[in-house]
């Protein structure tokens, strides 16, 4: 991209957790980097040049939207397994430790082949592209060469991304586990150097995390070592699994009995911080919470995968009322969909089915525990909240002056192709500009798929979307 | 279709709550009628001809599926409002009685317009197709015209159906409602002898529903007059709702102060029978269970539509054990999907959070009981369950000589364009067909869309899917 582009049309901007602009005629301009230059808001249409002028920018070609788009920051997935893809829709009758052995690691032990990970990896980016989602934390196998592959694929498909290998020497089948402490950390430091020499630092899409699978899979030693890789390296990503499961807490407390918690294990050892994302926790205790808060780590909270491995139903409501930074994630093939549209969907469902015993209740405390997530919760919980759990929310997560346009341009037409978005539901003639847009914006979120996300951009580039996809 | 169709290939067909049969070589055979002929399990490939020859059928074309094909019954949708799919993804933070005041009834009240009926039906009727429905219970609007419109779009499509308009002539808003009981059984006279004039009574796919749009907005003379029709017309079916919400139960009990229950209300008038079609069913009492069953009539499980809007999780495992029929029903615009892929979905979810308190314990009685529902049972729910609550069993829902043709190719291949389904899911080839197949069913059922369903017949004849589209 070489000259700005500027956009003409609605544009849906999260905010903060309980709100977000609807914005129906707002000029977007995107520099030449990709970044946002400047967002304004309800410009009548025969002004638009005049504006324009007056930020400087003459003769620039404007693109205008259709009546039934909008742009909205790409979804962010705080949570995935780019191996576990092939596993989808299948082992929903286990829970996780269960599962675990017969169904991924089995999986996972088939990307030793680097064919057969260049193969799968290349299916699976542009299937979370297409999904929408400009931003992904993806866990990879333990295997140094696969995950180095993985990272090349996303870098090449120009997705932003966080990718690790995965560290695991004890508590796995004797196929798929690292010898010791020692080679896991060599390889993870190999696939850190690779990574980072994908790009110049500045304009770096894809960066390397440290990826502790669980506090099961690693010896005191390992998290140790991974504990002094963080602590020489503070812009090091962390992500890893967190109070899921009961027997997988139980089974924790066990291997680590002076740890005064499931979260103090990980503090321990120094890999509790402001860029550690922390999968699930669904059975938190209250001393783990303000522990994670206070070491401004992020929960990537995720209902698909909780619900189809019957983990439980995390109280996200509570987390967001105590503070805590809160994204979503797909955790395929824990959960069935890749789809962060899905993740929307059951994120809602589980807030009302924790909400259920607190209904016509007026002495619930707070302002989200025990309730239902209302649309700007939900749409924040996809966008901005998890730029903040992966501690990107200076540069993604919302549209604002210097941030990157990671971008959807989604189309709620009746020429998606969806069967089950009904053109007519964002479409009601008597509805203002304003409320269009929000009906449009909720219809997407209940009932959009892929066929209504044309367009996906990132730092400006397009990569994605059915349009994309017909033009490929 | 004037000969018949013999298909070679793999057949999933549910035969019990627990069990399905699986069958990667099956011959299928289809008369000109459009009803199953015969079904051979396990056929060489080198020996189809002869085995068609056995059976009288000489020089017949076989047309084989491919090996990521499978054909299985369709669908059957219990419970939608043909009228509410305008509003999808629409009204979720309402529960049942507000919502009804704010977003249905006024969408609903705009079918006066025949115009605007027949634009909303013929789009809705061919999403419900493609989404893989091939017999769908419809209530209308309370409106006579609007409601042949749908009947009559429903008839040309070629969809099985019942069609219902609405009784409703209390506590509704003074646009939509109707004006008396006469004009509400004349009405619904008209509509009945209107869809029994489609098509020769063998031979209609088309059939009448009473439907009472529940007791609330019935007085005692309304149902009693239903009750009157009824007793008159066994063939009648009937589809209302009971016990989806608390208020709704409350306010139920206090119009009706001398019903013993919910269900008794119905009871009491003659409208619990066979035939009838319980939408929801959250909160029965062990009474109502008991009468239910007695009168043998069926459950709808909306589970999606219970999620959304906050009304329960109804107890289906304990209906199973009981001896309840139960089908899935996607109750739009309260589900705000019209797929049943997501009301099995979201059944599995509701049967997994009743069953979490219970994790672990093996002191439940029952089979289904606070358990998680199995796929061979979820797949019956999606079609012989549906066809036993529609009191249609002997003709629809499962493979077997002399039922009716109404079925699902499903393609499970890379070519699907489903970007959530991932093909290598189903293609393991360490696998046998049988356990291959087994493999993409769930995969099918959990991570599919309409991209997968490739065709949709009922009686034989090929009204919609995927392939369809394309070629129309
Ligand atoms: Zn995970
Ligand atoms: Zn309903």
């Amino acid at each position: 991209m070489s000259t700005p582009v500027v956009y003409y049309g609605s544009v849906v901007n999260p905010k903060a957790l309980d709100v977000y602009d609807a914005l129906p005629r707002c000029l977007l301009a995107i520099s030449a980097q990709g970044n946002i230059d400047f967002i304004v808001e309800d410009v009548e249409e025969s002004l638009i040049q005049q504006t324009l002028a007056e930020r400087g920018l003459i003769d620039v070609e404007v693109v205008p939207l259709g009546r039934y788009e909008f742009i909205m920051p790409g979804f962010i997935d705080t949570h995935t397994h780019g191996p576990q893809f092939p596993n989808l829709g299948s082992g929903g009758q286990y829970e996780l430790l269960d599962w675990l052995q017969n169904v991924t690691f089995p999986m996972e032990a088939k990307f030793s082949d680097p064919e057969f990970a260049r193969r799968t990896y290349t299916s699976v980016v542009q299937r979370v592209i297409n999904n929408g989602t400009t931003a992904c934390c993806y866990y990879g196998t333990l295997h140094l060469e696969a995950s180095m592959i993985l990272a090349d694929i996303i870098h090449a498909h120009g997705q932003r991304a966080l990718v690790g290998k995965c560290n695991m020497n004890r508590n796995c089948p004797p196929t798929y586990i690292e010898a010791s402490s020692a080679t896991s950390i060599e390889d993870t430091k190999s696939l850190i150097a690779h990574i980072r020499g994908l790009a110049p630092a500045g304009r770096a899409l894809v960066q390397p995390v440290l990826t502790p699978r669980f506090a099961i899979s690693c010896t005191d030693e390992l998290l140790d070592d991974l504990g002094k890789l963080a602590s020489g390296d503070n812009a090091l990503h962390i992500q890893t699994h967190i109070s899921e499961n009961e027997s997988e807490i139980a089974f924790t407390k066990e291997l680590f009995p002076k740890a005064p918690s499931y979260a103090g294990v990980y503090d321990t050892f120094g890999l509790l911080r402001q860029n550690t994302i922390l999968a699930h926790g669904v059975h938190l205790e209250p001393s783990e919470v303000e522990l994670i808060k206070e070491r401004k780590a992020g929960i990537s909270h995720c209902p698909t995968s909780n619900f189809n491995l019957s983990s439980g139903v995390a109280p996200v409501g509570e987390y967001l009322d105590k503070g805590l930074k809160v994204g979503l994630g797909t955790d395929v093939s824990g959960g069935f969909s890749p789809s962060i549209l899905d993740a929307i969907r059951n994120a809602s469902i589980a807030a009302k089915v924790v909400s259920l015993p607190y209904k016509g209740r007026d002495d619930i405390p707070g302002k989200y525990t025990n309730r239902m997530l209302p649309i700007p919760t939900l749409l924040y919980l996809a966008t901005l909240g998890g730029a903040e759990v992966c501690d990107m929310d200076k540069e993604i997560g919302s549209f604002a002056p210097g941030k990157s346009f990671d971008a959807l341009i989604v189309d709620t037409s009746g020429r998606s192709g969806n069967p089950n978005f009904y053109e007519h539901a964002s479409v009601d003639k008597a509805l203002d500009g304003k409320k269009a847009l929000e009906a449009m914006l909720e219809a997407f979120l209940f009932c959009g798929d892929d066929g209504n996300i044309s367009r996906v951009y990132v730092q400006g580039r397009l990569i994605g979307g059915k349009s994309f996809a017909r033009l490929d």
